[in-house]
């Protein structure tokens, strides 16, 4: 078996992952699980425990209960006085005693290292506010759903569309991007051309009887997680060896994950039925386009293609200057094996995708000073090998040390980190985490994943790569459209060249019908090589070589080929774009901002505990409510003129004329994250509460809309609000 | 033959057009054109010409011309005098040219008629614009593209994200609608229980040799378009029967297209090949979700069934009040045999839809009263069978009168006709046209189309269709599930209810295994029949009564069944709500969008025809150019600080610093349409041009941003600005 530091030091590996195309798939939280991933906000992190020495205590204990047993039984044959048997029992019960205390300890210190129990019961509670709220809903749920497919009901649709909005406004129209919109359906030559066709797969194991499939990985990784937490019996070396198969998992070919799998004993989870051996299954949807069947096409796996095939016309677009950056947001398809973790791993999604095409000679940026000074947690290759935790970097310095490869790669990183943090993720729980070098593809320079902390982990929702000019070249040869930019140079620039020169005469003479493949053989020397035949011909007269076309050596004579260096003049350089790709998982983001908003505080009896999303304005789904405090059909019709001015402000707002107490209207829109609640309580003046301090200010019925269009479209902030109007004591408020 | 009349008035067929599930698919174009659409704008309408007159002339002429040719080879054969033969000659040349004027005439006749000449002119002129400027792009266009298939280049996905951020403004937030989004992957049970996978289909023929696949009805259409075109030998009687085959063509049965086929000789266009028998091709897109191949999927060929599939749980969501309305933007995929009409005719597409749910028995709408005034052209059924044209009708008349429906529906027509006058549709070109009696499936209360004219003819761009309640009992059928409505009383209502009790015992005794089909068949009577049961019972004592799970009569005997009605209290009553339907194909109306906001006007110098988009700001895909009127650095520093303050204010903007000529700056962003320019030249003030008027003000510098947002956003009008600040000649802009 290869060792971990041999994989992490490969970079032939061409799996791929979320966002990475044929870098690796799989999210790497078993590899950095060793760096204990805390959760902060709701659960405190407990230090590990000394698993290796309590499994080792256990398995001595264990040998002192059966020495001890044996004991009594001998005690017992050698019908030993009753007495001595009777303390050999007694000494045997507290040795058992002691084991199951070992065991005990051993199960909390497997259980806390984990966090599962507390991550389950926190997210349950999440989910069952978000599903009750139609925030989500399983996709065509009355007949019976389908896995990996879900709804955004109408308050998780509005927060989609603001993010989606937000990130138009943020990237889009800041950066002047050009936003494209191309087509789900794809035919496959394009996938073939960026190696989907070939490559976008996932190894999969079939239950021999019923066919049923399963990942290959997870089934393995789900065997070694179990073991390790459940049975107490594995030795510390047992225990080793599992960590390191997970730890490896996401490197083994097909044929080491069918190995394990063998020597594991592992079975099909539903059936015990013996399983087939691992086999790659491509993760696209096919179908076939037109009406003969003969166009074969897949649903696109990622946005990204669709501007690669665009690039010459965008380029244009752009006045043929560089550089420049191509946006899109659309809905991507993989079809997944076995969908897992909910929200994080479906079979579709929307991707928001940038292209950013630069000189690949010149990586600055003319705005990197403004995200310069961000500070915030990056987790570079070299912390992630020797063990350590993500740390707090300022990002002209990750740039200025080499740790990020390039200012454009720097700037962009910062720009989602401002983008994250100012939609409501908590910076303390996303770190910028560097792909090692056996995770990237061999053509990427750099490759960063913007990781958020949920209670599955850390997930990758933004990959921010350094693709080089991998995507541009590959569909240049497959079109044979060339992809490319040009630098026209103010003045004409003298440049030597190789001129290689066969002389076609004296090798047809010698060669006849192999003079073709000889002359290209010549030719299509490189300079360090053609000036090495060059000196032998000079010093030799006549030396063998290698033509690849025919398989074998020729031997060349000086009078066959000049060899030599000219001056000439260029006016322009030709060269392929590098493209900086920031790529991001919408779904994924607007799931781990549900967990980072959601908290729950008591009632004001006391008696229960309430929901609350604290999701900023900006992706709060609706921005305002608004509410008669009791009944009365004057403070309804000022309900309803608030609510007219709300609407022409484009404040999406909800009205509520229910006789519910406005304790419990509260409760309903803070579990739907309202930010604001204007309550009509008297004909001349409302009160506005703020969502998450409860605080609650008195304002004249006209002012009422334009104060919440102020407070929600940031002009304004909360605190700026409170200090100029008067405060109203939410105890007449009945809350 | 079935005659128009009956097909007019039958309501059996079961296609489908582009906005309603099975009724007819196809444009109704030739349907309607005896109406003789103009083309206002660009093309003056010229008056049909005596068509039939000309062909009867015509085939006179041609008599004259065969009766004096054979006088000219009698006279010959007979060897007249060279003088007689000569007049006979001069004679038939005479009538020659005779002849050839009035083929002229005919030709000159057919296609002013036609206009498709202009109309092609005009839209090669927008289509060249759209390409050059890459408002759309032909998608994968380096692999040579595939036919239906479109991207949005960045001015085109600009115009699409404002139409669509403009739909939900308008309908979702103004009407508190719950928005929903779901995948476009779907199981096949539910397009099983919606009809699709049954219904779904057009028409298909195969070449018979290479296999190639043709629309049967398009190949009809273009056989008989051309004839009528370009043959001017075919009789009126021949001219008259083609124009019926194009009236008749979306009611063709599979058999019918093929005897027509068959009778007119059409072969394959591109082989002259035979071709096989018309057969139905589902237009679906099919997949396979998940690993093992066993779960056969679609994409969807609409948004709406997410939503009905989400019926119950919305209903919950909201309160479980009607009514309500759900609403869906997401692509939508339709395999077309053979697409064409360019953007109008595509097989992926962007559908943004409404579902209104309502109480059958009250479809008053409260806020009817906003819209009940608006006044536009309406082609209501009956028109259209006289054969005269759409004429402005007032909504609430048209209510009142019964012309539409009810009064959702009318809301809905009027909120669509505010939708797309105000994103800039012309509304002499906009018409809603009432589905004929045949178009509309069997299970709809009514249906309107918002038609807008363009190029190729009046397309439908909303369908507004009341469905009654087929869609939610299809799905409750289907799932089990009860996708119904609940309307408590206020107080319990006592109802009298048919009770019929058989009497097994004497059942048993006389039918004995056939007990349980007797009793059930009793039972399932509805009030009319069993009455007449009982009367019959009570004077004869004993009748027939037909058992059809048993397919024969039995003899039903006074002793065996009770029948009475008995008063019960109800409190409730449960109903399947009726859903109505506004349904947009955004695709169209932005490609109508282009051609009605395109113009040409003569450069200042009037050596050329510039372009321009007249789109008002809310679609304009940017909204503001600004440009140094000189390269210089103080002027380019304050066109940058006019930039970012553009941008602080989120108006989506270009700044251009290149030195070419203003004149030209101002050419091109008149072609994205681009409504404002703020010039700089001078450091303290800059001038703002409006870009249909030509128009400019002078503005400080500190002014500028806020200028353009208040006139982009709506705030205040141009009119209002031009009467505020002091006006610049552009003499001095070099216009």
């Amino acid at each position: 078996m290869r060792t971990l530091s041999a994989v992490i030091t490969s970079s032939t590996s061409f799996g791929h992952c979320f966002f990475h195309r044929f870098a690796l798939r799989h999210s790497h939280k078993t590899l950095t699980s060793p760096l204990a991933p805390c959760f902060r906000r709701h659960f405190t992190p407990t230090m590990a425990a000394p698993e290796d020495s309590l499994r080792k205590a256990l398995a001595d204990k264990q040998s002192e209960v059966e020495n001890q047993g044996n004991q009594v039984r001998s005690l017992k044959a050698g019908k030993a006085a009753k007495s001595e048997i009777d303390a050999a029992i007694e000494a045997l019960n507290g040795l058992k005693l002691q084991k199951a205390s070992i065991e005990k300890d051993l199960q909390a210190t497997l259980s806390s290292a984990d966090g599962s129990v507390n991550r389950e019961v926190f997210r349950q509670a999440v989910s069952n506010t978000l599903e009750r709220r139609l925030f989500y809903i399983k996709s065509f749920n009355i007949y019976g759903g389908v896995a990996g497919l879900y709804d955004y009901g109408p308050p998780g649709c509005a927060v989609k569309s603001n993010v989606l909005a937000f990130w138009r406004q943020h990237f889009v129209l800041e950066e002047n991007m050009l936003e494209v919109d191309c087509p789900c359906v794809t035919p496959e030559v394009v996938l073939k051309a960026s190696g989907h066709v070939d490559k976008f797969t996932d190894l999969m194991v079939k239950d021999e009887k019923t066919g049923t499939c399963y990942r290959a990985d997870h089934l393995l990784k789900d065997f070694c997680n179990d073991k390790l937490q459940k049975d107490l019996n594995i030795t510390a070396e047992k225990a080793k060896e599992l960590k390191h198969v997970l730890a490896m998992l996401d490197d083994f070919s097909a044929e080491e994950l069918g190995a394990k799998i063998k020597e594991y004993g592992i079975v099909s989870p539903d059936t015990k039925n013996p399983l087939s051996d691992p086999y790659p299954f491509n993760l696209m949807f096919q179908t076939s386009i037109g009406p003969s069947g003969l166009i074969p096409g897949y649903l696109r796996p990622e946005t990204a293609q669709g501007i690669f095939v665009n690039f010459k016309d965008l380029y244009y677009y752009n006045g043929n200057k560089l550089p420049f950056a191509a946006a899109q947001i659309g809905q991507a398809f993989r079809n997944e094996i076995s969908p897992r973790q909910g929200l994080l791993r479906v079979r579709e999604f929307t991707l928001a995708e940038i292209e950013h095409f630069v000189d690949p000679e010149d990586k600055s940026h003319p705005k990197f000073s403004e995200v310069a000074e961000l500070e915030f947690l990056m987790f570079p290759r070299e912390l992630q090998m020797s063990g350590e935790s993500a740390k707090a970097i300022r990002l002209d310095e990750a740039v200025a040390k080499g740790i990020v490869n390039n200012e454009t790669l720097g700037y962009f990183i910062g720009r989602v980190y401002l983008f994250l943090t100012r939609l409501g993720i908590d910076k303390k729980r996303l770190r910028f985490r560097q792909h090692l070098a056996n995770e990237m593809a061999h053509y990427a320079a750099d490759c960063w994943d913007a990781e958020i902390e949920s209670s599955y982990g850390w997930i990758e929702c933004v990959g921010i790569a350094d693709r080089s000019a991998y995507d541009l070249r590959a569909h240049s040869e497959k079109s044979g459209e060339a992809l490319v930019a040009h630098e026209k140079f103010p003045e004409p620039r003298e440049v030597e060249v190789l001129v290689i020169s066969p002389v076609k005469k004296e090798i047809g003479l010698a060669f006849k019908g192999s003079q073709k493949n000889v002359v290209e053989a010549l030719e299509s020397m490189k300079e360090k090589e053609a000036f090495a035949l060059k000196a032998d011909l000079e010093s030799k007269g006549e030396v063998d070589f290698y033509v690849c076309t025919l398989g074998k050596n020729v031997s060349i004579k000086k009078n066959m080929v000049k060899i030599s260096k000219e001056k000439k003049k260029e006016h322009q350089r030709v060269f392929t774009p590098s493209v900086i790709e920031p790529s991001f998982g919408i779904g994924r983001i607007i799931y781990c901002l549900f967990e980072h908003s959601y908290y729950t505080r008591a009632s004001k009896a006391g008696n229960e505990q309430l929901n609350v999303f604290a999701f900023p304005s900006t992706v709060a789904p609706i921005k305002c409510t608004v509410f008669p405090l009791v009944q009365n059909q004057k403070y309804e019709d000022i309900a309803k003129d608030i609510s007219k001015s709300l609407t022409v402000a484009g404040i999406s707002h909800k009205i509520d004329i229910t006789g519910t107490s406005i304790g419990k209207r509260y409760a309903r829109t803070d579990e739907l994250g309202v930010p604001f609640a204007i309550t009509v309580d008297t004909t001349s003046s409302v009160t506005i509460r703020e969502r998450d301090s409860k605080d609650q200010i008195r304002v004249d019925v006209k002012e009422a809309a334009s104060v919440v269009k102020e407070v929600t479209e940031g002009l304004r902030s909360w605190a700026d609000v409170w200090a100029t109007f008067p405060h109203h004591s939410s105890a007449t408020a009945d809350e």
